[in-house]
């Protein structure tokens, strides 16, 4: 499908400079805050369109929005609830508004109002959440831990070649970039310990992941389809599924787990639209063996985009830890979203469902530190000299990606979270 | 604490039948609809209460209450969320409104108007549920279920009676008595098959649970005391945890179940509130060995709240096939909210807390049909002559349940859903 406003020849009369992750084919939408309520943005270089102020001028006027009100919701709930079709144009306005060479923004007299320096603002939640599932879907990752905690002969349990396997998770407590979280209380039992003790985790771990958001909600019982799985799909953000190893090993027989990963999880402001990303699919792993028919796609259905994981020590410089690609998923979002949906469970606007781990085939691939240091057998050491098996206090994880084509970078900003010592 | 409410000896102007779950002394809440919006009301006899007229002409306007606004919305969460000293003065008010010898609703005019026969009305979902987690807090359906899949001699696992295991499930697809649910389809592996099937489920089960529903929000990174727990729960319902056992036998390792579940959840419409069940206290079983400090209590944290599973097969009459009680809950809701929030997981208002299967020690007792037809090793006998080892198509499934002191009986209500074949 060729999207307009995804050409790689546009350029804006917008500054971006290069290697920036928002050039004009990207344009992701977020809530920004200049001190008060959220409003919808779009990020473009190094600032961020103000989209209230353009629906107040009149430049969606012909849109078929039928209340522009939604431009100034302190969530995308309302403007993703719109449809593909209206965010779409709405993205199509704003790559032309943003044209070198198209007057009518940039020789508005909103234009300076509109057009705000990004460190200016803070952003925000861009969705309010009503469900959140986390998936399972790297092979790689699976393998490892099947490897690490079960057998390395038979690393994969039965059913992970023939289902996405996923479960539920704590929607309360997904935060944006920038909110910092304390180390989780808990209880473990350490292998030489009689009893459980509590305390606060010392196995603290990310695990970098993507994340899709449903712009579109179905009535219980009712199936979606690989094929019609991308219309319901509005857009990705990156995402950390912070995990608390220790607390994990203890309670999550036999119904997964639960206040290991639930006291936090943080994702990246920018919703990065499947619209921008269309330039970027692949085919994913060959599955093997072959996927029950409910799950059958056909097309390019996974997406080339480069992932990042860095560890920053408190008042020193980051460390990249793991490199990996989305695109090695052995499961795609389609097929999570029919897997999901086959039973006749209901979604809604705004719902988020996370990759699981995205772990590569190499060993600086892997995306946990459950992983990259094997269960704490093989530290990593950090620019500044000390050690890393787990996460430390002080620690700022930083996650980055992007799709690249033709020296365009798809991206998503920084998603970056400061680990305080337990309260 | 003695509530003025609760008083056995206070008789109301309406009429309430011998036995009804909605004597003066229960008055719980619910959202009821007469064709347009659901209204907030409170259930008495075979009547429900309109509070939203009541807010109108005055009847509340001394309690403090900021905006009346509450009354008239289509879920209990801004009414719930008004705090405890307010729902309960709420409460206190339509007691005195609704005694014998009180002419100040029963000698107004709008009395004919706001308090309407319960055949009348739909009764809708109470709240909005934001998050939705389910324990697994019965020792006798833990041990069952560990006795068929495992070890009859290890049944309990290492870490069941150190903390409440408990998983997430899915809020959207909780739904209220009445509504009914289409038999599911799914992936499961039959021991006879080489492959994975995909079909409609041929292990439908019912769960018999309570759930408590919240009332106030914490902040990520707050912890909730068992002592302080109470202060946050509003509510409870009967809570039936639809479960499909083929499809999660086949997906549950290692995260859990998943689609097993989320394909529907029935709930009571009544929110019976803590202030009526406090006659009903009791003490729960002694926890061997000792618990963790955090999860200490002093006090009776249980509820002796007699509940009742049956079945009416299409075109006739119910069968009870389970009869078992709150008390035998190993771990209190005390303990459970603050388990939950020990890392800093933050809770809402509206949020949904289910207890687990609730077995008794009897085979009478199970509160599942995986449990008492043995994995279907013993089917139970219908009124009718039929057998049942699972839920068949276009059963009706029942469930009943009250507390019940000096008699006066704080009832839930039924919670009845149908089932329907697979779409």
């Amino acid at each position: 499908m060729a999207i307009q406003a995804n050409d790689v020849t546009l350029k804006s009369w917008v500054e971006v400079p290069a290697h920036s992750d928002f050039p004009i084919q990207n344009l992701p939408f977020g809530i920004f805050s200049d001190g008060g309520d959220g409003r919808v943005g779009v990020a473009i270089g190094d600032h961020v369109l103000d989209l209230s102020l353009l629906a107040e001028v009149g430049m969606f006027d012909d849109l078929d929005i039928p209340d522009l009100s939604v431009f100034y919701e302190s969530t995308l709930n309302a403007f993703i609830g719109l449809g593909k079709a209206t965010t779409s144009s709405v993205r199509n306005r704003i790559s032309q508004l943003l044209q070198h060479g198209n007057a009518t923004l940039s020789g508005h007299e909103i234009r300076q109002q509109a057009l705000i320096d990004r460190k200016d603002l803070k952003m925000l939640m861009p969705v309010k959440v009503g469900d959140y599932t986390d998936f399972y879907s790297s092979k790689e990752h699976a393998t490892n831990v099947g490897t690490m905690f079960r057998d390395p002969e038979n690393a994969l349990l039965p059913n992970w070649t023939h289902l996405p396997v996923a479960y539920h998770g704590r929607a309360s407590s997904i935060i944006v970039s920038g909110v910092p979280i304390h180390r989780p209380h808990g209880q473990s039992k350490p292998p030489e310990a009689e009893q459980p003790v509590f305390g606060p985790t010392r196995r603290l771990d990310f695990e970098l992941e993507m994340a899709f958001i449903t712009g579109k909600s179905t009535e219980l019982g009712t199936a979606i389809s690989t094929a019609d799985a991308e219309d319901y799909i509005f857009g990705f953000v990156m995402f950390n599924d912070w995990s608390a190893r220790d607390i994990q090993a203890w309670e999550y027989v036999p119904l997964g787990p639960f206040l290991a990963k639930n006291f936090a999880s943080s994702i990246s402001p920018w919703v990065v639209t499947l619209d921008a990303l269309e330039p970027f699919r692949i085919a994913g792993p060959v599955q093997d063996p072959p996927v029950l028919p409910y799950l059958q796609i056909s097309g390019k259905r996974n997406f080339d985009i480069h992932l990042e994981a860095a560890i920053q020590p408190e008042n020193t410089t980051a460390t990249t830890v793991c490199r990996t690609n989305f695109r090695h998923m052995y499961w795609s979002i389609n097929q999570q979203l029919a897997h999901h949906t086959v039973n006749g469970c209901n979604i809604n606007i705004g719902d988020m469902y996370a990759s699981g781990t995205i772990s590569g085939s190499g060993e600086e691939a892997y995306g946990s530190m459950l992983e990259l240091s094997w269960k704490g057998t093989k530290p990593l050491t950090m620019a500044d000299g000390s050690d890393r098996s787990f996460i430390e206090d002080g620690d700022v994880v930083i996650f980055s990606g992007y799709a690249q084509h033709e020296n365009i970078r798809i991206g998503f900003g920084d998603l970056k979270t400061k680990v305080l010592p337990a309260l």
